[in-house]
């Protein structure tokens, strides 16, 4: 008997099992465009609510790597390494983190995105260095890639294709929360990507897609199984998102901080997952012997950024562009900050304008909010705590609406301590 | 806060209700095509699987009656009675009912739908009459009520068209069968067209939507609860729907079984049934001392019908459509019909060209089954059991597949109690 969508959506609606036939068949059928919108859309909805299996998400994924090309890095000299996050607030980490690996000897290939929501885009922070260029052929992303160990661009339009369709359909329709959809649409794009190794950086929180360690553990574990079984070594790293990442979120602002950071300096979280993040990488790769924290210390990794950011048109001595307008929300007491929710201040900075509500949506470069303090840092009554930045000051007070309850303040002397960066690792 | 399609299937998503704004908005949106189908199918998806209460339900309803237009028929000197099936195999009972009904008093506004699917549509079995138009204006529709007592024809576009666009799209999606949304479809078309009173036939059943008695119950009585709310007097019977109804399931040959059940004959369960429907539309309709069965056997129902069918073009006196070709299915054996499954009989006669695939599929008036025996029969070896019809006889094989199993012959003797023709009454 042939296919059809109503046979496979009723299949998963009545909480049955799909066969390998039906997955294959309907991820092709919808990228051909024989399968509608709204039967894939209908179908989506029951997997998110019934769930699928470890074989069904392995098939699922599977058919969408056959949908379109896969890329080959064999032809470099160097082992590959890729890190993907799951998107938070303030997590810069790809910046500094791509050129510090390049530094210890792996090669990089970083496809990344853009913004959506709350969280930031890797893709939009450095489009905000002037002539930065994020689109690349191939053969330019190997180029980059060859000549300076590392490159962050947008993935090409042949990877993955029944992903690019299904992640846009998801977005519109309530449907991204689904832990199978989101492991099977982060590791086919990965895996046709055709990189030798990969790290996931699983965030888990407030500001995170995943609000439960149990959630973000199941996510995790079925991401590394997929890769492991398709010959990627996948290592995953459960880390916080209960509060930002550094002490910025937005586009320029985070560039700025991450550049800090290539400079050896910079907040100590940012510092800690990058190095956790840089050792996973090469350790998956096969590097023995790297230091990273070194390589941070003694600039080698800010001189693979600079050539990185050329290489693709930016100029990295340029100034990066400021927001007309600020305010200074300040402290209203004296005592020691226990709360800075990631969520509240990734919806701030999103409302500034660092992030997009629409896929076609410009972002402002200079849009964003900075953090004078972290959780545990002691506060004084009218020091400031928060500056928001923007062109369009009409959103301020939008802006403020979501930071209203996003921080807490308990008396002076009391006790504080900082959860780790880094909560569990699966491998 | 402005409304938006993903707020809306998060909600119910995640097992929440739905507020009243969320659902007019909605609904509102969806007509006006700003929700998108794609949105549409995955909202319907999760009320599928996480249902909505009595509360959502009526809304849903409103919302959908308030989409279109509302008749009104009370510049009728008669009361209104309307009946509806949610669907069987050779269910024909509309045809005999309408004018019965009428003929006892009251006024019987019947709009009307198409086979889809394994169940027939009343509107498919009366254009197999020669020259019988099932599309009217209001004006034309009121006329024939209003001097022939009864009506018989598809809904105008102007009525509930939310209905409209969700159910087409709930028939390529896979989501027909929740109650929420049949309950919501059948009563917001009823409602919308106005009559005063109604009584609901619940199919229960393998030829029905609904394959188990709590399932029927649970529909039957949502329904009433949305009438009755609606100022219409309600009432549900659950009917049988294990066999099909009468010895025929086709177009024509379903038009002829009930002319000779208005000429005083024709199968009994198909008169108990008739009788038992009009004896609750008639009560429902506040018509005291009427004797449906009297009028059945005295002609006064076919007058109606004749004048009925006259009055949309028909010829009541025209030969009606024959089948090509014929193919005999012989009993096996000599003993009891203990079965004859109501799905396997309407899925054959479906595909020899009875029903349609999709909506624009046109259908054969002349294809279907003959029954020569119901369950409870004695037969005998060789004797005729089924006759198949249909113009493409290259169909007969496909037909047959659907009735390989659809029968048991028990040992000669074997005792056999029919089930009731009416299981229940919900009121």
């Amino acid at each position: 008997m042939a296919m059809d969508a109503i046979s496979v959506i009723r299949a998963k609606r009545d909480r049955g099992e799909l066969s390998d036939e039906q997955i294959d068949w309907v991820i092709d059928a919808y990228t051909r465009g024989e399968v509608a919108d709204y039967q894939m859309a209908a179908l989506n909805m029951a997997i998110l609510l019934n769930g699928m299996n470890r074989r069904e998400i392995a098939r699922w994924t599977a058919a969408m790597i056959a949908s379109g090309e896969r890329m080959d890095f064999s032809s470099l000299s160097r082992p590959t390494a890729d890190k993907h996050s799951t998107g938070g607030v303030g997590d810069k980490i790809t910046l500094p983190l791509a050129p510090l690996v390049a530094a210890c000897g792996a090669a990089v290939p970083q496809l990344s995105g853009r913004g959506l929501g709350h969280t930031g885009g890797t893709l939009d922070k450095l489009e905000s260095i002037p002539g930065w260029r994020a689109l690349l052929s191939n053969e330019e992303m190997l180029h980059v890639l060859d000549t300076t160990g590392a490159v962050v661009c947008a993935a090409g339009d042949g990877l993955a294709p029944a992903d690019k369709k299904l992640y846009a359909l998801r977005d519109v329709t309530g449907t991204v929360e689904a832990i199978p959809l989101i492991a099977s649409s982060i590791m086919s794009k990965k895996i046709a990507e055709g990189t030798g190794s990969l790290v996931l950086d699983v965030k888990v929180g407030s500001g995170a897609f995943m609000k439960t360690l149990e959630d973000a553990r199941e996510l995790a574990s079925t991401m590394v199984g997929l890769g492991t079984d398709h010959g990627v070594r996948t290592v995953a790293l459960l880390t916080g998102m209960a509060t930002p990442l550094g002490l910025t979120a937005g586009n320029a602002l985070e560039v700025r901080e991450s550049v800090e950071v290539l400079a050896g300096g910079g907040p100590s979280d940012v510092v800690e997952l990058t190095v956790a993040l840089a050792g996973e990488m090469l350790d998956a790769a096969g590097v023995r012997d790297a230091d990273p924290a070194k390589a941070l210390a003694d600039g080698s990794a800010m001189d693979v950024w600079r050539r990185m950011i050329a290489a693709q048109g930016g100029d990295p001595d340029a100034d990066l562009p400021v927001a007309r307008e600020q305010h200074v929300v300040r402290a209203p007491a004296t005592g020691v900050l226990t709360r800075l929710d990631a969520y509240d201040v990734g919806v701030a900075a999103w409302r500034l304008g660092a992030g997009r509500a629409r896929k076609e949506d410009p972002v402002q470069a200079g849009a964003g909010i900075e953090m004078h303090a972290k959780p545990g840092d002691a506060v004084t009554e009218g020091q400031p705590l928060l500056t928001l930045h923007t062109d369009t000051p009409e959103r301020f007070d939008y802006a403020l609406q979501s930071l209203a309850a996003s921080y807490d303040i308990a008396a002076p002397g009391t006790g504080f301590t900082a959860p780790p960066v880094v909560l569990e690792r699966i491998a």
